[in-house]
Protein backbone atom coordinates (compact mmCIF):
# COMPACT_ATOMS: atom_id res chain seq x y z
CA UNK A 1 0.00 0.00 0.00
CA UNK A 2 1.40 3.52 -0.88
CA UNK A 3 2.26 5.40 2.54
CA UNK A 4 1.42 9.59 2.80
CA UNK A 5 4.43 10.56 4.24
CA UNK A 6 4.74 13.97 5.64
CA UNK A 7 8.12 15.89 6.18
CA UNK A 8 8.06 19.24 8.02
CA UNK A 9 10.57 21.48 9.77
CA UNK A 10 9.24 23.23 12.81
CA UNK A 11 10.86 25.47 15.29
CA UNK A 12 11.11 24.73 19.37
CA UNK A 13 7.63 27.08 19.60
CA UNK A 14 5.70 24.96 16.86
CA UNK A 15 5.49 26.88 14.10
CA UNK A 16 6.50 25.70 10.16
CA UNK A 17 6.46 29.45 8.67
CA UNK A 18 7.45 32.59 10.40
CA UNK A 19 5.18 35.09 11.03
CA UNK A 20 3.87 37.83 7.96
CA UNK A 21 4.56 35.67 4.88
CA UNK A 22 4.88 37.25 1.54
CA UNK A 23 6.49 36.88 -1.87
CA UNK A 24 9.64 38.71 -0.22
CA UNK A 25 9.22 36.32 2.78
CA UNK A 26 7.83 33.56 1.34
CA UNK A 27 8.67 31.54 4.91
CA UNK A 28 7.48 34.46 6.83
CA UNK A 29 9.96 36.75 9.14
CA UNK A 30 12.98 34.08 10.46
CA UNK A 31 11.68 31.21 8.53
CA UNK A 32 14.97 30.49 6.17
CA UNK A 33 16.00 29.48 9.67
CA UNK A 34 13.80 26.45 9.52
CA UNK A 35 15.99 25.17 6.79
CA UNK A 36 19.35 26.36 7.89
CA UNK A 37 20.19 22.81 8.81
CA UNK A 38 19.45 21.38 4.73
CA UNK A 39 20.80 23.81 2.35
CA UNK A 40 24.44 22.51 2.66
CA UNK A 41 23.54 19.38 2.17
CA UNK A 42 24.59 17.18 -0.70
CA UNK A 43 21.53 15.22 -0.45
CA UNK A 44 19.44 18.38 -1.08
CA UNK A 45 21.83 20.02 -2.98
CA UNK A 46 21.46 17.36 -5.97
CA UNK A 47 17.33 17.36 -6.72
CA UNK A 48 17.72 21.33 -6.80
CA UNK A 49 20.34 21.24 -9.45
CA UNK A 50 23.49 21.71 -7.57
CA UNK A 51 26.65 19.93 -6.78
CA UNK A 52 28.88 19.18 -4.12
CA UNK A 53 27.43 19.68 -0.29
CA UNK A 54 27.88 17.98 2.80
CA UNK A 55 27.27 14.74 4.25
CA UNK A 56 26.21 14.36 8.03
CA UNK A 57 24.20 12.65 10.27
CA UNK A 58 20.99 14.62 8.18
CA UNK A 59 22.13 12.74 5.38
CA UNK A 60 20.36 9.01 5.45
CA UNK A 61 17.43 10.90 6.77
CA UNK A 62 17.09 13.41 3.77
CA UNK A 63 17.33 10.80 1.48
CA UNK A 64 14.97 8.34 3.05
CA UNK A 65 12.57 11.36 2.41
CA UNK A 66 13.26 11.21 -1.34
CA UNK A 67 12.86 7.38 -1.57
CA UNK A 68 10.34 5.54 -3.00
CA UNK A 69 8.46 8.62 -3.93
CA UNK A 70 5.80 8.85 -6.78
CA UNK A 71 4.02 12.07 -5.72
CA UNK A 72 3.78 15.18 -3.55
CA UNK A 73 0.72 16.90 -1.91
CA UNK A 74 0.86 20.44 -0.80
CA UNK A 75 -1.58 23.00 0.28
CA UNK A 76 -1.80 26.50 -2.34
CA UNK A 77 -0.29 28.34 0.57
CA UNK A 78 3.09 26.75 -0.15
CA UNK A 79 2.67 26.50 -3.85
CA UNK A 80 2.35 30.22 -3.98
CA UNK A 81 1.08 32.91 -5.50
CA UNK A 82 -1.28 34.68 -3.35
CA UNK A 83 -5.14 33.54 -1.74
CA UNK A 84 -8.24 33.66 -4.19
CA UNK A 85 -8.50 33.02 -7.63
CA UNK A 86 -5.53 32.49 -9.78
CA UNK A 87 -4.12 35.34 -11.86
CA UNK A 88 -4.53 34.48 -15.78
CA UNK A 89 -2.48 37.31 -16.93
CA UNK A 90 0.74 36.60 -15.00
CA UNK A 91 0.26 32.98 -14.13
CA UNK A 92 2.24 31.95 -10.60
CA UNK A 93 4.33 28.68 -11.53
CA UNK A 94 5.42 28.08 -8.09
CA UNK A 95 8.77 29.37 -5.64
CA UNK A 96 11.00 26.76 -7.81
CA UNK A 97 10.31 28.49 -10.97
CA UNK A 98 10.29 26.50 -14.14
CA UNK A 99 12.88 23.81 -13.11
CA UNK A 100 11.15 22.57 -9.50
CA UNK A 101 12.66 20.00 -7.61
CA UNK A 102 9.97 17.71 -7.39
CA UNK A 103 10.40 15.64 -10.87
CA UNK A 104 7.32 13.80 -10.57
CA UNK A 105 3.49 15.04 -10.14
CA UNK A 106 2.52 17.54 -7.37
CA UNK A 107 -1.22 17.96 -5.85
CA UNK A 108 -1.96 21.32 -4.93
CA UNK A 109 -4.74 21.91 -2.51
CA UNK A 110 -6.76 25.09 -4.12
CA UNK A 111 -10.38 26.45 -3.86
CA UNK A 112 -9.92 27.44 -7.71
CA UNK A 113 -9.47 25.16 -10.34
CA UNK A 114 -6.79 25.32 -12.94
CA UNK A 115 -4.86 23.90 -15.64
CA UNK A 116 -2.22 21.43 -14.69
CA UNK A 117 1.20 22.83 -15.23
CA UNK A 118 3.94 20.92 -16.83
CA UNK A 119 7.40 21.92 -15.86
CA UNK A 120 11.08 21.12 -16.58
CA UNK A 121 12.43 18.26 -15.21
CA UNK A 122 9.78 16.08 -14.61
CA UNK A 123 7.44 18.08 -12.11
CA UNK A 124 3.36 18.90 -13.32
CA UNK A 125 1.48 21.11 -11.05
CA UNK A 126 -2.19 19.49 -10.77
CA UNK A 127 -4.44 21.66 -8.90
CA UNK A 128 -7.23 19.98 -6.95
CA UNK A 129 -10.41 21.14 -5.67
CA UNK A 130 -12.48 18.37 -4.23
CA UNK A 131 -10.49 18.55 -0.66
CA UNK A 132 -7.65 16.10 0.72
CA UNK A 133 -9.14 12.75 0.54
CA UNK A 134 -9.68 13.58 -3.38
CA UNK A 135 -5.79 14.97 -3.89
CA UNK A 136 -4.64 11.76 -1.92
CA UNK A 137 -6.35 9.59 -4.20
CA UNK A 138 -5.36 11.68 -7.76
CA UNK A 139 -1.72 11.37 -5.78
CA UNK A 140 -1.78 7.90 -5.08
CA UNK A 141 -3.06 6.64 -8.49
CA UNK A 142 0.23 8.61 -9.87
CA UNK A 143 2.29 7.37 -7.68
CA UNK A 144 1.62 4.12 -9.43
CA UNK A 145 2.61 1.76 -6.29
CA UNK A 146 5.07 4.52 -4.98
CA UNK A 147 4.59 6.45 -1.91
CA UNK A 148 3.26 10.33 -1.65
CA UNK A 149 4.88 12.92 0.12
CA UNK A 150 3.35 15.53 1.93
CA UNK A 151 5.00 18.39 1.83
CA UNK A 152 3.35 20.89 3.50
CA UNK A 153 2.24 23.75 4.72
CA UNK A 154 0.68 23.89 8.33
CA UNK A 155 -2.61 24.03 7.14
CA UNK A 156 -2.19 20.60 4.47
CA UNK A 157 -0.26 19.07 7.18
CA UNK A 158 -3.15 19.66 9.77
CA UNK A 159 -6.11 18.47 7.76
CA UNK A 160 -4.56 14.85 6.84
CA UNK A 161 -3.34 14.45 10.50
CA UNK A 162 -6.51 14.89 11.68
CA UNK A 163 -7.50 12.93 9.46
CA UNK A 164 -5.73 10.24 10.69
CA UNK A 165 -3.97 9.66 6.65
CA UNK A 166 -0.61 10.37 8.01
CA UNK A 167 1.28 7.09 7.71
CA UNK A 168 5.03 8.54 8.40
CA UNK A 169 5.51 11.76 9.79
CA UNK A 170 9.21 13.47 10.17
CA UNK A 171 9.66 16.13 12.11
CA UNK A 172 13.17 18.37 11.75
CA UNK A 173 13.16 20.38 15.28
CA UNK A 174 15.17 23.63 15.07
CA UNK A 175 16.59 25.09 17.50
CA UNK A 176 14.92 28.21 17.03
CA UNK A 177 12.02 30.31 18.02
CA UNK A 178 10.07 32.10 15.81
CA UNK A 179 6.97 33.62 17.66
CA UNK A 180 4.44 33.48 15.71
CA UNK A 181 3.19 32.19 12.03
CA UNK A 182 2.04 28.97 10.66
CA UNK A 183 1.83 26.12 13.29
CA UNK A 184 2.01 22.75 12.83
CA UNK A 185 -0.81 20.84 14.72
CA UNK A 186 -3.08 23.74 15.70
CA UNK A 187 -6.69 22.22 15.15
CA UNK A 188 -5.24 18.68 15.23
CA UNK A 189 -6.73 17.47 18.56
CA UNK A 190 -4.85 14.85 20.68
CA UNK A 191 -4.80 11.72 18.52
CA UNK A 192 -1.56 10.83 16.55
CA UNK A 193 -4.01 8.09 14.92
CA UNK A 194 -1.10 5.06 15.55
CA UNK A 195 2.11 7.21 14.85
CA UNK A 196 4.66 6.00 17.20
CA UNK A 197 8.60 7.20 17.62
CA UNK A 198 10.36 4.71 15.58
CA UNK A 199 14.23 6.81 15.41
CA UNK A 200 15.59 9.66 16.65
CA UNK A 201 18.69 11.69 14.86
CA UNK A 202 20.31 14.35 17.23
CA UNK A 203 22.38 17.21 15.01
CA UNK A 204 23.91 20.64 16.52
CA UNK A 205 21.71 22.16 13.85
CA UNK A 206 18.28 20.14 14.21
CA UNK A 207 16.82 16.69 15.65
CA UNK A 208 15.11 14.83 13.50
CA UNK A 209 12.20 13.12 15.06
CA UNK A 210 10.53 10.31 12.93
CA UNK A 211 7.42 8.39 13.64
CA UNK A 212 5.40 6.13 11.44
CA UNK A 213 2.13 3.53 12.03
CA UNK A 214 3.15 -0.10 12.38
CA UNK B 1 27.56 32.55 39.32
CA UNK B 2 24.74 30.83 40.00
CA UNK B 3 22.57 29.49 36.94
CA UNK B 4 18.97 29.57 36.39
CA UNK B 5 18.19 26.27 34.43
CA UNK B 6 14.68 25.46 33.16
CA UNK B 7 13.28 21.82 32.92
CA UNK B 8 9.95 21.02 31.65
CA UNK B 9 8.58 18.32 29.70
CA UNK B 10 6.60 19.00 26.39
CA UNK B 11 4.56 17.58 24.09
CA UNK B 12 4.83 17.56 20.51
CA UNK B 13 2.13 20.19 19.97
CA UNK B 14 4.31 22.76 22.55
CA UNK B 15 1.82 21.97 26.12
CA UNK B 16 3.31 21.63 29.38
CA UNK B 17 0.12 20.78 30.73
CA UNK B 18 -3.19 19.24 29.15
CA UNK B 19 -6.44 21.03 28.62
CA UNK B 20 -9.02 21.60 31.78
CA UNK B 21 -6.42 21.28 34.32
CA UNK B 22 -8.25 20.76 38.12
CA UNK B 23 -8.03 19.45 41.44
CA UNK B 24 -8.77 15.85 40.33
CA UNK B 25 -6.54 16.22 36.84
CA UNK B 26 -3.70 18.87 37.77
CA UNK B 27 -1.84 18.33 34.41
CA UNK B 28 -4.48 18.57 32.53
CA UNK B 29 -6.56 16.17 30.24
CA UNK B 30 -3.94 13.64 29.15
CA UNK B 31 -1.14 15.42 30.75
CA UNK B 32 0.29 12.64 32.56
CA UNK B 33 1.39 11.42 29.51
CA UNK B 34 4.08 13.90 29.33
CA UNK B 35 5.96 12.09 32.66
CA UNK B 36 5.45 8.87 31.43
CA UNK B 37 9.19 8.53 30.65
CA UNK B 38 10.28 10.14 34.10
CA UNK B 39 8.10 7.69 36.79
CA UNK B 40 9.93 4.39 36.54
CA UNK B 41 13.76 6.04 36.73
CA UNK B 42 15.25 5.44 40.07
CA UNK B 43 16.57 8.86 39.78
CA UNK B 44 13.58 10.23 39.64
CA UNK B 45 11.77 7.93 42.35
CA UNK B 46 14.74 8.23 45.22
CA UNK B 47 13.73 11.80 45.87
CA UNK B 48 10.22 10.99 45.81
CA UNK B 49 10.91 8.63 48.13
CA UNK B 50 10.69 5.59 46.90
CA UNK B 51 13.36 2.84 46.02
CA UNK B 52 14.36 0.88 42.85
CA UNK B 53 13.57 1.37 39.33
CA UNK B 54 15.21 1.81 36.09
CA UNK B 55 18.47 3.26 34.73
CA UNK B 56 18.82 4.25 30.90
CA UNK B 57 19.73 6.88 28.70
CA UNK B 58 17.54 9.40 30.20
CA UNK B 59 19.24 8.72 33.82
CA UNK B 60 22.03 10.49 33.35
CA UNK B 61 20.04 13.86 32.03
CA UNK B 62 17.58 13.56 35.02
CA UNK B 63 20.44 13.34 37.40
CA UNK B 64 21.85 16.24 35.71
CA UNK B 65 18.53 18.53 36.97
CA UNK B 66 18.90 17.19 40.44
CA UNK B 67 22.42 18.22 40.71
CA UNK B 68 23.83 21.59 42.25
CA UNK B 69 20.78 22.67 42.95
CA UNK B 70 20.07 24.97 45.71
CA UNK B 71 16.37 26.65 45.01
CA UNK B 72 13.64 26.19 43.17
CA UNK B 73 11.34 28.17 41.49
CA UNK B 74 7.53 27.72 40.50
CA UNK B 75 4.60 29.28 39.73
CA UNK B 76 0.86 29.80 41.17
CA UNK B 77 -0.49 27.49 39.13
CA UNK B 78 2.11 24.11 39.65
CA UNK B 79 2.39 24.83 43.32
CA UNK B 80 -1.56 24.84 43.09
CA UNK B 81 -4.55 25.74 45.23
CA UNK B 82 -6.42 27.53 42.96
CA UNK B 83 -6.55 31.20 41.64
CA UNK B 84 -6.79 34.27 43.37
CA UNK B 85 -6.09 34.54 47.70
CA UNK B 86 -5.08 31.64 49.36
CA UNK B 87 -7.53 29.29 51.48
CA UNK B 88 -6.53 29.65 55.55
CA UNK B 89 -8.94 27.82 56.83
CA UNK B 90 -7.90 24.46 54.53
CA UNK B 91 -4.32 25.68 53.87
CA UNK B 92 -3.35 23.98 50.70
CA UNK B 93 0.11 22.83 51.30
CA UNK B 94 0.81 21.82 47.66
CA UNK B 95 0.59 18.74 45.20
CA UNK B 96 3.20 17.34 47.08
CA UNK B 97 1.58 16.86 50.56
CA UNK B 98 3.71 17.09 53.50
CA UNK B 99 7.17 15.25 52.28
CA UNK B 100 7.59 17.51 48.91
CA UNK B 101 10.58 15.92 46.60
CA UNK B 102 12.59 19.42 46.90
CA UNK B 103 14.30 19.54 49.27
CA UNK B 104 15.16 22.70 49.96
CA UNK B 105 13.79 26.44 49.18
CA UNK B 106 11.13 26.87 46.58
CA UNK B 107 9.83 30.03 45.47
CA UNK B 108 6.17 30.45 44.81
CA UNK B 109 5.21 33.52 42.39
CA UNK B 110 1.98 34.39 43.58
CA UNK B 111 -0.29 37.68 43.69
CA UNK B 112 -0.90 36.97 47.24
CA UNK B 113 1.07 36.99 50.17
CA UNK B 114 1.31 34.20 52.80
CA UNK B 115 3.79 33.01 55.42
CA UNK B 116 6.59 30.64 54.47
CA UNK B 117 5.59 27.60 54.98
CA UNK B 118 7.98 24.52 56.16
CA UNK B 119 7.39 21.18 55.36
CA UNK B 120 9.20 17.48 55.83
CA UNK B 121 12.49 16.99 54.36
CA UNK B 122 14.17 20.34 54.04
CA UNK B 123 11.57 21.85 51.46
CA UNK B 124 10.12 25.34 52.57
CA UNK B 125 7.85 27.21 50.65
CA UNK B 126 8.23 31.04 50.30
CA UNK B 127 5.32 33.36 48.55
CA UNK B 128 6.75 35.63 46.52
CA UNK B 129 4.50 38.35 45.77
CA UNK B 130 7.04 40.91 44.02
CA UNK B 131 7.55 39.23 40.35
CA UNK B 132 10.32 37.46 38.95
CA UNK B 133 13.38 39.07 39.56
CA UNK B 134 12.69 39.40 42.92
CA UNK B 135 11.72 35.44 42.88
CA UNK B 136 15.25 34.87 41.51
CA UNK B 137 16.99 37.36 43.99
CA UNK B 138 15.74 35.82 46.43
CA UNK B 139 16.26 31.82 45.21
CA UNK B 140 19.84 32.66 44.38
CA UNK B 141 20.51 34.41 47.90
CA UNK B 142 19.16 30.71 49.14
CA UNK B 143 20.92 28.72 47.03
CA UNK B 144 24.45 30.55 48.55
CA UNK B 145 26.21 29.70 45.27
CA UNK B 146 24.25 27.03 43.86
CA UNK B 147 22.07 27.24 40.76
CA UNK B 148 18.12 27.63 41.08
CA UNK B 149 15.81 25.20 39.13
CA UNK B 150 13.04 26.64 37.32
CA UNK B 151 10.19 24.28 37.29
CA UNK B 152 7.20 25.43 35.80
CA UNK B 153 4.47 26.04 34.91
CA UNK B 154 4.31 27.54 31.59
CA UNK B 155 3.40 31.36 32.67
CA UNK B 156 6.03 31.30 34.92
CA UNK B 157 8.61 29.84 32.50
CA UNK B 158 7.79 31.93 29.41
CA UNK B 159 8.05 35.24 31.71
CA UNK B 160 11.67 34.15 32.51
CA UNK B 161 12.50 32.75 28.99
CA UNK B 162 11.27 36.55 27.42
CA UNK B 163 13.29 38.79 30.56
CA UNK B 164 15.89 36.53 29.04
CA UNK B 165 16.96 34.99 32.67
CA UNK B 166 17.17 31.62 31.57
CA UNK B 167 21.09 30.19 31.37
CA UNK B 168 20.05 26.32 30.77
CA UNK B 169 17.11 24.75 29.22
CA UNK B 170 16.48 21.43 29.22
CA UNK B 171 13.26 20.15 27.03
CA UNK B 172 11.95 16.59 27.42
CA UNK B 173 9.82 16.41 24.38
CA UNK B 174 6.95 13.69 24.83
CA UNK B 175 6.26 11.80 21.58
CA UNK B 176 2.00 12.74 22.41
CA UNK B 177 -0.36 15.95 21.20
CA UNK B 178 -2.21 16.97 24.10
CA UNK B 179 -4.54 19.54 21.57
CA UNK B 180 -4.44 22.09 24.08
CA UNK B 181 -3.76 23.53 27.55
CA UNK B 182 -0.74 25.97 29.12
CA UNK B 183 1.70 26.17 26.28
CA UNK B 184 5.24 26.81 26.49
CA UNK B 185 6.95 29.44 24.53
CA UNK B 186 3.72 31.40 24.33
CA UNK B 187 4.17 35.34 24.09
CA UNK B 188 7.72 34.70 24.54
CA UNK B 189 8.60 35.91 20.81
CA UNK B 190 11.36 35.00 18.84
CA UNK B 191 14.53 35.43 20.93
CA UNK B 192 16.47 32.56 23.03
CA UNK B 193 18.94 35.28 24.00
CA UNK B 194 21.95 33.02 23.91
CA UNK B 195 20.29 29.87 24.33
CA UNK B 196 22.23 27.53 22.31
CA UNK B 197 21.92 23.65 21.75
CA UNK B 198 24.40 21.48 23.84
CA UNK B 199 23.51 18.03 23.75
CA UNK B 200 20.20 15.89 22.77
CA UNK B 201 19.50 12.75 24.28
CA UNK B 202 17.04 10.56 22.55
CA UNK B 203 15.20 7.35 24.19
CA UNK B 204 12.22 5.72 22.13
CA UNK B 205 10.20 7.67 25.59
CA UNK B 206 11.24 11.05 25.17
CA UNK B 207 13.48 13.48 23.45
CA UNK B 208 16.18 14.97 25.82
CA UNK B 209 16.83 19.07 24.25
CA UNK B 210 19.52 20.20 26.29
CA UNK B 211 20.23 24.15 25.69
CA UNK B 212 22.53 26.71 27.63
CA UNK B 213 23.93 29.62 26.99
CA UNK B 214 27.67 29.87 26.90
Amino acid sequence: MSRLRLTISMSLDGYVAGPHQSVKEPLGIGGEALHEWVFPLAAWREPHGMKGGEVNESTPVVEHTLTNIGATIMGRNMFGGGPGPWNTEQPWIGWWKDNPPFHHPVFVLTHYPREPLPLKGGTTFHFVTGGIHDALEQARKAAAGRDVALAGGAQACNQYLKAGLVDEMLLNVAPILLGGGERLFDGVGSDLHGLRPVRTVATAKVTHLQFARR
